[in-house]
């Protein structure tokens, strides 16, 4: 088994610029792929590959193999793939709150997929025991799209349900979750800079 | 065992207004309340109690006893407590995702709490096994009150870590996620008024 983190440190995480400036933010990614990987690190899987489009930012990366691949994010992870000999488990770099007990679950599913549902449609983590019959499409509703794949390919799959390793961190709210139900260096780093506040019926962040 | 289900039809889901209108707001809440006291006959719970401050849409309940309560939802919730000699399940109205299998695991937890983190800091639903030694406090930041108030109290506590049992449906945002992972009339009410859009990364609505 392998795993295969998406990564891009340039310009990362638009969606965050109202409340994090670029430098903010690109600190911020860089933070939580090194979480993600301690995340799988502990869970026992050995074999690490960080997917990007450059070097920017992984230059000093011990703990994980870097793949270069400029093509988008879905040419590049089929042709991993595709290449790939052994079950290779997808995991996004975005997400500070999935621990190695995730992981192991994720893992230890008995179908042929296992896929961990984002918010808003997203597929925030994908474990595929048979990645030459296997094919990715990310954006968009990718979960519905990721379900039907698997059954297009004769793939069975089990749909894994946790809110934690459900939260993708791509909006200011999703922070909020963070500070809440999180620990370690990204969530540090989010607390010196915000505090909750209570508005409206759920949590909002105020800048400290 | 008892459940109880605090609800309030009148006015239910203002922040629900940009997208559904005050009459289609109540129907859905009471679809969603359906669904709800399903799941708990699924799971086996036999003492339902609906407790809500005014009969408003509760006229013809025949699933659940009906609690009327003024008080507001702490206060009504805490007498609840105090007056209940078994353990008893608070599960909120609004979590149309939330199963039989959800609810069976909630319940047999083998410590003295199970709380559900909700979106945004809430408490979807919590399971209390000693209620004379618990009150709750809702409202802000609720799941991390809830934690503390168990500590406090002596009762240790789980959290249960489920996407679907933590996917309250408050803004238009939750929609998606009924859209995308429900089923029943609940989401048939939605996807009768609307349509999965992709946009800036996560799925949105459009109405039909």
């Amino acid at each position: 088994m392998k795993a295969v983190i998406p990564y891009k440190k340039a310009g990362a995480k638009s969606r965050l610029s109202p409340v994090l400036s670029l430098e903010e933010r690109e600190e911020f990614v860089e933070l939580m792929l090194s979480q993600v990987i301690e995340s799988l690190e502990e869970a026992g899987i050995e074999k690490i590959d960080v997917l990007s489009p450059s070097g920017y930012g992984l230059e000093g990366m011990t703990k994980a193999r870097v793949l270069l691949d400029e093509k988008d994010l879905n040419e590049a992870l089929n042709r991993y793939l595709e290449e790939a000999e052994e079950p290779v488990l997808i995991v996004m770099a975005d997400l500070p709150l999935l621990s190695s007990d995730h992981i192991k679950g994720i893992t230890s599913t008995k179908k042929d997929v296992c896929i961990v549902p984002g918010k808003g449609g997203g597929t925030n983590a994908l474990f595929i025991k048979n990645p030459s019959s296997y094919r990715v499409r990310y954006y968009g509703s990718s979960f519905l799209t990721h379900c039907s794949i698997a059954t297009a390919a004769g793939q069975n799959f089990e749909i894994y349900d946790s809110f934690l390793a459900g939260t993708d961190i791509d909006e200011p709210e999703d922070l909020v979750e963070l500070m809440i139900h999180g620990k370690g260096p990204a969530r540090d780093y989010i607390t010196r800079k915000f505090r909750l506040e209570v508005s409206r019926g759920r949590v909002g962040l105020v800048p400290l």
